[in-house]
Parts: structure tokens; C-alpha cells; sequence
């Protein structure tokens, strides 16, 4: 797949926070460390993982800012330019352009019920606006909207899109981005990743350029075995690998349902990994995310063991 | 209702915008002049009406300082604080208010999934940092989440919260609110808001204290009439007034769902009424929204006719 | 308005089971005279309160044949005829008419998804077909599918529907077939009926013919009461009635939604209550319901008690 | 996988119906030996796209006689047994096992809101009462209801589930069970079976048992050269089988979606392609479905022309 311009592990960052929940530039940048030395293949900073939704335009300027001074074009930096509509969305492409941002990934609008047309309409004016590549982001947990196949590959066609980061957890539908997006197109080059971490082994049998695991940041070396191994032509290894990689997943349900939602959960969990294996140096998140409790903690702590990261 | 600290009809009001998709100030003072006139009792701005999900942080900040400048102080500015989650709409709320908002209207968090944990500790939290009066908005057509009535109480019970605008549809949950507050509150004061155009009689029947129409941008002096008649006791008339809007009402389906999504046919419409009714200089929308055909622009015109406003 | 078909009460008659999940008919019995004492003004049996959904058709089948002997013409006699799809639902009718039912109670299709138009197509071979008149049953919570109000005024103008039981809880949609079948009916008749327990007040005084309460089962007297109070304009009685009404109704929520679902929790509370009140002998549900627990039935008399119905 | 009851292709037969819409026994047995010839190794009567929704009671009967008395023993013969609760779907299963089903299909509680629970309560009463093995159905499209994964394990490890047939697309939770089951099951013996057509080369590599293909009755050919390849080891080889079916796919669509509903399209499509094929005489399907246009019809026929069908 010589024209996809992204491939491989791409984890999407967690942002490091201080209890006083301003970003900890000292352990973002310690994490960035940890995951290059895992072998990733880049870094796609300011998403959901990354609590965009939760972090101020300023607190974001400075994760885009930190994180590109620190890999210096080592490795490919994408950036999340999360917002509800068009104009808010261009706005934040020109900051983390300017923040150093190599390629945007964008949502379908949100807050505001849209449209198939509307969506088309959105990806087309913020691409001709951006200084940079621009992914689709789907993510219909968080924008509740699912990106319709063939407006993402009309897009790609037209040159709109530079790929496209799933994380709807329709395979079926990735598939067909997959197969038509290689059908397609000639010249362009367009990137069909994915973002669900228990199917990855999937995703590339099926012809997935790369990934984008929010796990990765507790185990990228792991993913980066998987992809690996899956290239290598070895699969029964490399389904072995995401099997322990489905386990080790678990902690995501550390937290309890009845006091907190599924990001205070997951989140939490992938934050306290990190801190429990000294990669960062306080595990909070932001608000309103409730904290996980310290029999909560001792969950994620038990699954790390489990797969032998602690 | 001594302690209600908002009643009446405070509509939402839309956001003029040039053919050039900025703000159209003098449309926008027009349009207040407008409502004025009309004989509302408030003015929300920034609402889902406003389009404030599709105005930048500049452009918002322009409409606040416009119309706090303008009405200075002759009736109640409240303003819409909308973003995703506590920090971000912290940075609104200090925004709106250096620009002369005299209230806040907040929603739950969106794009992140939440709780009704975390919605309250979202609450709290902005109340704690706001230096004016909060309004939770409950809008789950927008953020896909409906606001628990106990949760509404209890942050009501605390002080958290000042007043609701319920857009949910849910009458027998608004029911609930108005109810649970009218028993609960004793000094502190709380105002019950309906955003639903077509059950303003509804709602004052259980003991609203003022509604929030998008339609009212429209036809002000029809809302305003209803709720003077409700509150006269002609609930024969209020009736009559309000089944008249709601025929009005239909307007905001004049554009194709096979063309656009509903945003874009309500407010579209509106802005097309605001346009022929001569309030306002250009029915632009903002982007991606997608323009009313003038097919569709002739349909809000005859139901303009039918309602004597043409 | 002269020629709606059923006005006033008519509540859905809940299914007394003995221990052994077998119909109770000396207890159904004494519900439909507990029922009939209190003044309503039309029975409907096999609806989703009389747990329809958890009746074999040889104890649906004996509900109704039960009932219409007992009360053998008094009242009308309402059954619901709910299935899948059309031609199953066709063999319901033809078993409940045998059985005595004098009009038919039917939801859209369910289970498999569907479509407005095939919606209509339904209600259309339905009434063909059926020997009695057919109402339209909108109850978005079980079937999943809205019923269009366009849809439901055209089969009513065609003569198709001879009335809506509205379960939906979207008063505006509510409205706009009270106002559209005003407008349309000449000499066909239409009855619009709410089954929303707690907006008694506000359908009556958008025009709806009557009301469907599953909570009538416990207070029969109170909702004829409400419905009296609104019928001679005594709106403030009738308010005071109806909150009333709303707080018996937080009994529904009796069940721990950790151990039950919905319907669980609130037919539980209607059955315990009605045991409670001496009306029932035993209060088990259908399988694979969760019984109420001691705890929770406590729960129920409380709210029994505080209604002054114990 | 000594254990697993059923394995390979076992599609969900489609219903051929007359003119006048009765089953048509003689095209019903066609398309059964089409099947065989194929090389199925099962049969499963009264799924979803069998139209077991739209079919009475007598015509479910019916379909089963026929099937079991055409099939004698030569190959499983498993049944839908669809309803909404228990009581209802114990009715259905002693109608489909007298009738031969040597295994039923069983969905979740519908239409009736539910719980985990409940869900849990619901398989245990029907596993206890039918004297063939029970397979839970997930087709949350259906349902609306998700089969949770730990839900599914605990009544496999407990003996009440003999398999899961998965349409819910959701292949994360599919791994989640077959490798729950695998690590779990030791003697009992169970099957886990996608319903996903565009995923089953997936589904295979996650070790899947056996599929269960809508679009086998099109082509259960391609079905079991995609199993034989895949089990053969040409990955290669079924990956480029799986993509040409992903193509055939495409024919669900042929209906207009502003005619008709998903369903009507898609088993619409079903048939007319066995019409076309020459496997069935007659493509109606049940009402209220609406009917393919002729243009629709030719469009179905276009694809089987590029999967060289026809």
C-alpha cells in the first residue's frame, strides 16, 4: 500500500494532568517517550482519548506545542481539531497548525443534528481551509452520528480527505471504506485506520492501513508486536497477541456504572495504568470525570499483572 | 411566583449573519428592537437557535457585547454557555459574562458520554466559578442526554442552579421540575423555562414561569399575547393563540429532509421569516448548514400569509 | 364533540395472575367491578399494562371472553390485538372479536423495522379486515417506531383509524392529531386518547376525547374525578387532582433498576398496590419479570398511603 | 472444536410465499435442495429473514413440517421460536419442536422493556421447558436490546445455551464470546455463529463455529467455498471470496428508502434474486412490506450478473 500516507500503530495520546488539572508537560512528554520507544509509527494527539472534549483551547495549543517540539518530524503528528460545527472546527485547525500539527482529524458536526449533505459540505470547506491533510474521525459514540461510507469514499475520490480514523465499531463498514478506497483510488494516497483496540488483527486482515489504539498507551509496545507480527504473515501469533491485548482491555471497566460513566471509567483506568507503571506522574482527570476509587485502581493494577506489565 | 427570578417570554434569538457569514450587527439590533416591540420580558442569546453551536468564540463574544450594549439593562440578558465540558464551558462562561451576560444557560456535557454524577458535579462546578446566576438547558436532541428531574431539584435545593430551560419535549418531566421546585423552593428562587413552541399553554397550565420559543424570534407579539392571555385567565383564548402558532409553527419543515437535516430547515426558515417580515437584511445560515431552495423559501412565506404576519 | 367514540376514562385493565401464572378470573373480575365502581367509562383489556406482551393467546383469549361476559355491554369493551406484523396481527383480531372485544387496539409493526409507508399499508389491511373498529396504538417505548401524526390523520380521514391511544408521551405530536382531527372529522368520528398518566389536564385541554391511565388501575376514582373536575372547567381542582395523581405515580419506580427492568418495576407496583388494596389476590407478573421484593412493596403502600388509598 | 454442536454454513432460509401470500410448500423445498446442493451444513427455519415476524402461527408450523419431513435428518435443522416473552415463546416452541426443529432460536424479551435479568430469567424458564437445545438469538436491530456477552457466558457455563447466533454486528463483543466460550466451556459443548455476511472470514479467524448467512440463500455456494477456504487455510483465497459477497451485498439496497422500510429491501432483494435464479417461483413478500419496483428488481438483477449469478 505504497499511497497510504499513514501505516501502523498511531496511539491517540492521553494529556497528562496535574491535580490541580492543568496540563503535566514534563509527563506528556515522558509518555511520548514511552510510546516511541514501544515502536509506534505516530502520534495523534487531542483525541478523545486524549480528553480533547475536556481540555481548554489553551490547554490543547500546549499538547499540540509540547509534543511537536519534543518529536521534532521524527514521526508523523496528527492532531484532533474537535469541534461542534465548521467555523469552531477551522478555528481549531488553524491553532494546532500553528501549534505544529502535520495532518487534522475531524468529526462530523455535533450538538447540532446534521445530514448527510451537511457532512460532505462540513469536510469540504474545512479541507479547503486547512493548511494540512485531513482524516474523518468516526466516532458516532461521541458525535452520534455514524459517517456514512460512501460520502467518506466520495471524499477520498475528490482528493477532500486524506483517510480515515474508525472508531465506530462497524467493521462491516470499515470494510467497505477499505475495499472501496483501494478500488478508487490511483494517485491520492488515503489512510483507513482503525481506532478499535479488540479488532485490529481484523481490521488488517481486511486490509487496514493502521490503527489507533487508546490502549496503546498502557501497552504499545503490544501493539506494535501485533501489527508486526500481523505484517510478518504470522496469525496465529498474531491473534494470540490481541487476545491477551481483549484481556488486558478489561481494566477498562474498572469503575463502577452506578457512580460513573463509561469515559470516567475508561479513562481513569488508562491514566492510572500509566501512573501505576511510573510512565506519568499523577493520574487525574479532568473534570467533571469522576476518579476512580482505590479498590477501582487496584482492578486496572490486576489486570496489568495479568498481562504482565506491572 | 414572587421568587421565579425570569418570567415571561424570553425568546432565543437568531443570529443574523452577512452573505459573508459574519455577524450582521444591525440586523442583530434590529431583530432585538424587534422582539422588544414585541413586548418580551428577556432576551437568550447564544442559544441552539442562535446558532451558537456554528459561531466561533469571537463571533459569540461580538453578539453578547452588541446586545448587552444596545438593551443596557431594560430587560434580563441571559446568554448560552455552550461547549463540552466543565473546563471548556468555564472559558464560555467567563467570556459571555466580561461581555455583559447577566445569566448563564448551560447544558449537560456532550461528545463525552456522562452520568448524572457527572452532570452534577459539572453543574457545581460552573456555578462555584460563575459570577452570575446558572440555568441548567435541557436539550437531549443536541447532547443526547435527558436531565434527571431529581438532579435538577437537588442542584435547585443547593442554590447550584437558578432556573431550567427544558427543550426536551418531556412535558411530564418538566411537570416534575415545576412541581418538585414550587415544594422545594422557599427563598431562593427558581425559574421553570419551556423551549417547546407548542405546548406554551401546556406549561403555564402547570405552572411555568415563562417559555423560551425559537418561534417567538417570528412572532414575538404572538407569544407575548399568549402568555398574557393565560395569565389573565383566558385560557379559551391562550388556546386560540397558541394552536395559531402552532400551525405557524409548521414552517420550520419547509426545507427537503432529502436535502438537509432539520437544523438547517428550522433555523433556515426562521431566518427566511425574519428576511421577508423586512427584521433582517440577508437569511443566511451558517456553515455547513444547507440553504433553503427559494421553493422552500416560498413555503415559509404562505405560512406567513396564513398567520396574518405577511 | 359529538362524534368521538369513547371519551372519558377508560383504563387499561390490568391481568390478575394466580402464583402459578395462570389468568385469576374471580380476581379480574373484582378489578373490572373495582374499576366499574369507580366510574369509568370504558375498559381496555390486553393493552401493555394488562401485560399483553406476557399472555399466551389462550390466556388472552380468556380475558376477553371473561370481561365482555361480566360487564356484557355496560361499557365499551376496547382489546388490544398487538403482534409483529400484519397478518399475525390479523389473527388477533379475529381471536379477540370472537371473544367479545367491540374495538381493536393495534401498535405499527414491531420487530421487524419499518417504514411510514408500510405503516399505513398495515392499518390499512388491519381495518380491511377487522370486524370491529380499528385504533391506533402509539407507543414508541415498545415498538421503537413514532407514529406520524400526518399518517395517523390521513388513515383517520380515510376512515381507516377510528382513534389514536397515544402513549408516546410527545404532547405536541398528541396536539397536532387533537387539532388535525378536529379540523378534518365531519361525520366520521375519531377519538383521541392519551396514555400518559401524568398530563391528564393538559390532553383534556388541547382537546383529547379521553385517557388511557395504567395507573386507573389503582385510583379509578381519582382519574374520573380529574377527568369531571377539567369536564365542568374546574381547571384548578383538576390540576390539584392530577398532582395528586403524580405523586401516587412515583410508585412505578418501586423496583431497584439494579435488579429489574421498567416494566418489571411499574406493572409490579400497579399489581402490588392492587393486592395491597384488597382488590387482587396474589400481585406475581408474567415471566421473566422480576418480583417486587418485600422492600419494595413497602415502597408501594407508602405512596398508597400518602394518596390515602390505604 | 469437538464440542460445538453446530459449525459451518448454516443460512436462515427464506419463506418462498404464493400470490395471494400462503406458504409455497413446493418453491419452500426447492429452495431447500438449492441449499443442500450448495453444500450447507445446516438449516435454520424461522430467522429474521425468513419473515418469521410476518408469518401466523400456522404458516411458522407449516414451513417446519415441510423443511423436516423434505430434510429428514440429513442436516440440523435448527428454528426460530420468535416472540415477545416468555409464556409466548414457550407456545412457540412447543409448535416448532413438534413440528421438528431439532434446536430452537430464541431472541431476548421485545416490545416489553428489559434487564440483564430478565434476559438471564428468560433463557433459564425456556431452556427448563424445551426438549430440543437453546441458542440465544442477538439481533439487537430486532430486539433493541443487546445480548450482553457476560450474560451469554454465564448461561453457556451453566449449561442453559447449547450457542449464540450473533447478528448484532458488533464483532468486539463477538471475540468477547467466542473467547469466553472457548476458555470456559469444557464437556457442554457450544456454538457460536455469526449472522454477519460482510464479517465471516473475520468472524472465522476470532474462531468463530459457523455462520449463518441472509445472503446464503443467494448463494450458498460462495458461503461454503468462503468456509472450505478459509478452514483450508488460502486466507488469501477467502478474503477475495468474502469481498466478492461483500459486492453481492449490495443488493439489500435495491429498494428506495423513501418508499419502503430496510426490511422490505432487503428480503425483497433476497427473493427477487431467487426468482431470478429460477429457485423460486414467485418473489412476493409479507405484508405490509412494499413490494420492489420493476427498476428495483432490475438493479438486484445487476448484481447478480457481476457475482456471475445469472
Amino acid at each position: 500500500m505504497p499511497n497510504a500516507p499513514w501505516t501502523g500503530v498511531i496511539p491517540p495520546v492521553c494529556t497528562p494532568l496535574t491535580p490541580d488539572r492543568e496540563v503535566d508537560v514534563p509527563s506528556l512528554l515522558r509518555l511520548v517517550d514511552h510510546l516511541v520507544t514501544g515502536g509506534v509509527h505516530g502520534l495523534f494527539v487531542l483525541g478523545s482519548t486524549s480528553e480533547a472534549a475536556y481540555l481548554t483551547d489553551a490547554q490543547r495549543r500546549l499538547v499540540v506545542e509540547a509534543v511537536a517540539a519534543h518529536v521534532g518530524g521524527q514521526l508523523p503528528l496528527l492532531a484532533g481539531a474537535i469541534d461542534m460545527t465548521t467555523p469552531r472546527v477551522l478555528d481549531q485547525v488553524t491553532a494546532v497548525t500553528a501549534a505544529g500539527a502535520q495532518a487534522v482529524v475531524v468529526t462530523a458536526p455535533f450538538y447540532a443534528r446534521t445530514h448527510p449533505a451537511e457532512i460532505a459540505r462540513h469536510y469540504r470547506a474545512v479541507a479547503a481551509a486547512s493548511p494540512v491533510p485531513v482524516l474523518a474521525y468516526d466516532i458516532p459514540v461521541a458525535v452520534r452520528t455514524k459517517l456514512p461510507a460512501e460520502v467518506v469514499l466520495d471524499l477520498a475520490a475528490d482528493g477532500v480527505l486524506a483517510g480515515l480514523k474508525d472508531s465506530s465499531g462497524d467493521l462491516a463498514g470499515f470494510r467497505q471504506v477499505v475495499t472501496g478506497a483501494r478500488d478508487r483510488r490511483a494517485d491520492s494516497g488515503f489512510s483507513v485506520l482503525t481506532g478499535s483496540e479488540l479488532l485490529v488483527d481484523a481490521a488488517l486482515a481486511m486490509g487496514a492501513d493502521g490503527t489507533v489504539p487508546g490502549l496503546g498507551n498502557v501497552d504499545p509496545a503490544g501493539y506494535v508486536r501485533l501489527d508486526r507480527l500481523y505484517r510478518a504473515g504470522d496469525l496465529q501469533g498474531a491473534r494470540a497477541e490481541q487476545e491477551r491485548l481483549c484481556a488486558l482491555f478489561g481494566l477498562v471497566s474498572a469503575g463502577d456504572p452506578a457512580r460513573m460513566g463509561p469515559n470516567s471509567s475508561a479513562v481513569g483506568a488508562f491514566k492510572a495504568a500509566l501512573h501505576l507503571r511510573g510512565v506519568i506522574d499523577c493520574p487525574v482527570t479532568a473534570e467533571p470525570q469522576v476518579p476512580l476509587s482505590p479498590d477501582e485502581v487496584e482492578r486496572v493494577a490486576r489486570h496489568l499483572t495479568a498481562a504482565g506489565l506491572l
